[in-house]
């Protein structure tokens, strides 16, 4: 293992033992944004070498079950993620790991971009599931990790106009120099949603075709569903607040529909793609960088967990 | 106009000069489940003749915009709707109509069947949104009118199990008979929601693949996004608490969408034809009849207002 | 192994040691047409146990390639199927096969019925990728054995009108027996189709959304592409002749879809509760039932390969 | 009207007064790529004023046809469309035109750019059906004025490698100027296929996901099927021969579909957008000019027929 990135679910975790419904019973390693080189393979692999540098794709599924044969495999009950309990994750010097979820980097593709395929992955499998294209314009709530690679994936995607949303000025900025078109800096004050809405759609200069919730709040679902235009999508990304008041029924009535995105399948190719051709750049993610002794760990969680003007934290070991 | 069925949205008009976002400003006749006989023809039109029965699509969209174009014509913003402020509705002798908007019935479907088409489209419109077909189990949440012409649709769009939830012994009962393959009564209590989910689950003897909320209650939608099985869809039917307060972010993380419904596109052929075939029978809906004298129209109205044994109160011209 | 049907590519490779593209270098076992009982599960499998009667989905693939990964595991390059050269047939005492790929039968599905879950799937993932359903009217060429298990599906699947076709009135009969709509009898003269034509489309009494070529000949084709109605598809189902001449170009100009199938994706839970809930009924196409001697054999492939009044021949082990 | 360009059916209807089914029987006038000057607006019409520069959509169907309520009002038979028999085409100073179907052009973008949103729309609709985006790799075969609008909608719709096929080296330089990745120079000859598809999975380095065939050709259609990834897709775009022998059983049995093109559904304001943002530049399209004079007008004509370097003729008035 070579590079690894810290995710806010890392951090979750080594905080408090638990993240969302997964709780953390016995000592467990962390660490699942990872790319490194291929140690030695097993005798039926045929497209790995010992020396490739590759990306991994953290989860292992049944191949058995019906999702997992319907090709939604990311919803696979038997699941074995890295770093989800009892499952042990990447941040160590060696993991074994099934050759057809290890992806060969490209010749220009380096070791750190190969670990941030990992959460680009979330951004390109939201963007599959609400079928951006060119005729999709877009506005994304919150411009923290996850909602700045949704930024990047949906600009791949050919989305046309992509508008981010965020209170914190720096991130808006970093938003900004990664493409989007524009920025509306909003409250946490749920009494200003139909004035920022009106900012919204004056920044669009058109309907919102799809949004992307990358915050989770009941603030940001609630402007999501109403600064759709009718018969457009919410999709929301990552994990929010679990219980949400929000006004559902009024888009249901516009059948602005709401996707649900969880992980990803088979995002691994295209990312990589993304990356050789320079469709992506998310080198301007990672904003630090740590060695692996105990004081640089330490050092890194807590740069992470502080947020601020760090995106990516990461780890070159 | 020979037969008008009261809906719910009627009910609020008259005693609250309101429903939903739309307001009564001036006098306005309300009614919008029809069918009649033909008196006159424009000269273009060639499938009609005097004399014949039709039924009649109560919306009247533009053609001209975008989602005109592209075949969602129920989100039209220059929608013209029967007893939509300030268009009158059709509980009237006579309305002028768009003639392809006015649909034969078969001979064997009589004028109040044909006016059930309108209430049956949005069950069915629903079914097409979440594309129903003989691989999706279906819980119904709600047995009252818009519950019930639901599961007669997703019937006939072939699902093989539907479970439907109340808290009315006798809605069920309607249900069941009505082909339901699995009732389940509940409370109104927010609490019990888990166990009842298990009660669902237990009578569907499967994964629920969508369910259809046709009550839109905090606890209906809660249990909804709770029982669906991953990458499965909840569909809002018919109009709900504007706010609602519910485990969205859970269910986005089973991939589980939720799907709005609005009125229906180019429903009624199927709706005949489903009538004529006999695949569906909308005849037990129709709990009484009135005519049209001022007395039996307010009596119309109460019973209608009333609910309980009344499903479907029609008024015949 | 209890019950095996013998299939067209079965009596093709025992004839000519060929079918379509796959050459028979050395000894092979046929069949891939069964169901039987379970005597050993390995020490993983907990949905199975001995005794257990269940049918078989032949084709084993290797969920590593992209294919597999997106859900369309038929196209698998190293898929191993069931008679596939060089791959062991099934028509044989005892197989060894993944359990995720044995499926038990319902106590009222005979092990017979469970052998024809195999063709029954053609027809049903026809259906599937043709996305049949209550507003699909529907043309079947072809009253093979392919050709009535599409029709059979496509029935369940929610078809409103079938109207099926060939050149013999024997198998039409059959074809009437088991729920078509209408019989149409045509010759093999290619100059017939106009006319041909609207003696279909007088049989349907309505527009032809979807046509299954079950034939696979120069003449059904061209019928299947004239009589389709504009935006409709036309399916091409089972083998037919490798070059066509064919009318492609109006076809392309109405946006009449070509669409192919190959086998079939994770059908047998559907086939198999069709069976259970009686809405597909296989027995009338079991028409010959033979048993396992030497003599037996030879009569049973004769049989088969001389068609006539032979729908669907089974060996019962 | 200011700009109007020449199509293949022009010339086909001048030389021959037919073009396909279409056969002209009373003089009619022609062109139907085109843009111009609002003279004068309906009291009805707000978004257009004398004056505002537009690109003209130039079929006008019913809207009162099931295909029209579906959104494909391509497929409308009532469909009164710009030159095909008997309505009159726009080569002409003034047409009448509902205003619905007229788009104000972009300041930077020209009349004669405008016009070329008639041939760029069948590229556009063709990249629709066939769902391009950035995990489709393109084969085009082709590089006459549709297969180069092709290539140009495809880039823009996200493709991430495009390969075009031709007979001729100077089409081939102009694909290769217009952004193709790669180019294969073929002969007529059917019997080449088996080495030009090679050569074409070579220049590929991928698989083929999607083929659009813009020539039509038995050749072209052939080499269409056997070049395209299982599970592909291959679009036939333009009018092609009728009767086309090709090995369509072999594509279908890899579930290789053929998807039908014909004109477009609302692709104006699309286009428009692709030329407004530079993403799409038709200008190098554009090779021939001409003015209104006697003379003029049959050197226009003559040229296109020519073909050679002649791509797009363009009348300015």
């Amino acid at each position: 293992m070579k590079a690894v990135g810290i995710c806010g679910s890392d951090v979750h975790f080594l905080k408090t033992l638990r993240c969302a419904d997964f709780v953390v019973k016995q000592p467990m390693v962390i660490g699942h944004e990872c790319a490194g080189i291929i140690e030695e393979v097993g005798s039926e692999v045929k497209h790995l070498v010992p020396g490739d540098r590759v990306a991994l794709e953290p989860g292992i599924s049944c191949w058995r079950c019906n999702v997992c044969k319907k090709g939604r495999y990311n919803l696979c009950p038997e699941m074995k993620f890295f770093a989800t309990p009892p499952v042990h994750g990447s941040l160590a010097n060696q993991v074994v790991h099934p050759a057809d979820l290890c992806f060969k980097l490209p010749e220009n593709v380096s070791l750190e971009e190969g670990a941030m395929c990992e959460p680009l992955s979330v951004g390109v499998h939201a963007c599959r599931r609400a079928n951006i294209g060119p005729e999709t314009n877009i506005l994304v709530m919150g411009a923290g990790p996850i909602g700045l690679v949704t930024l990047l994936a949906a600009r791949a995607f050919g989305a046309p106009r992509i508008i981010i949303v965020d209170v914190d000025d720096y991130r808006l900025s970093v938003a900004k120099d990664l493409g989007a078109d524009g920025i509306v800096k909003v409250s946490t004050n749920i009494q200003d949603i139909p004035e920022e809405v009106l900012l919204i759609h004056k920044a669009m200069g058109a309907g919102v075709d799809v949004t992307f919730d990358c915050a989770g709040f009941n603030k940001t679902m609630s402007t999501a569903l109403s600064a759709t235009r009718p018969g457009g999508k919410v999709c929301l990304v990552g994990m929010g607040h679990n219980e949400m008041t929000v006004p559902l029924t009024p888009a249901a009535a516009r059948e602005v529909d709401v996707i649900g995105v969880f992980r990803y399948t088979n995002t691994w190719p295209l990312c990589l793609e993304f990356l050789r051709s320079g469709k992506i750049d998310v080198k301007p993610l990672i904003t630090h960088r740590f060695g692996f002794s105990q004081r640089e760990v330490e050092e890194a969680f807590e740069t992470s967990a502080r947020g601020g003007s760090a995106i990516k934290v990461m780890f070159n070991l």
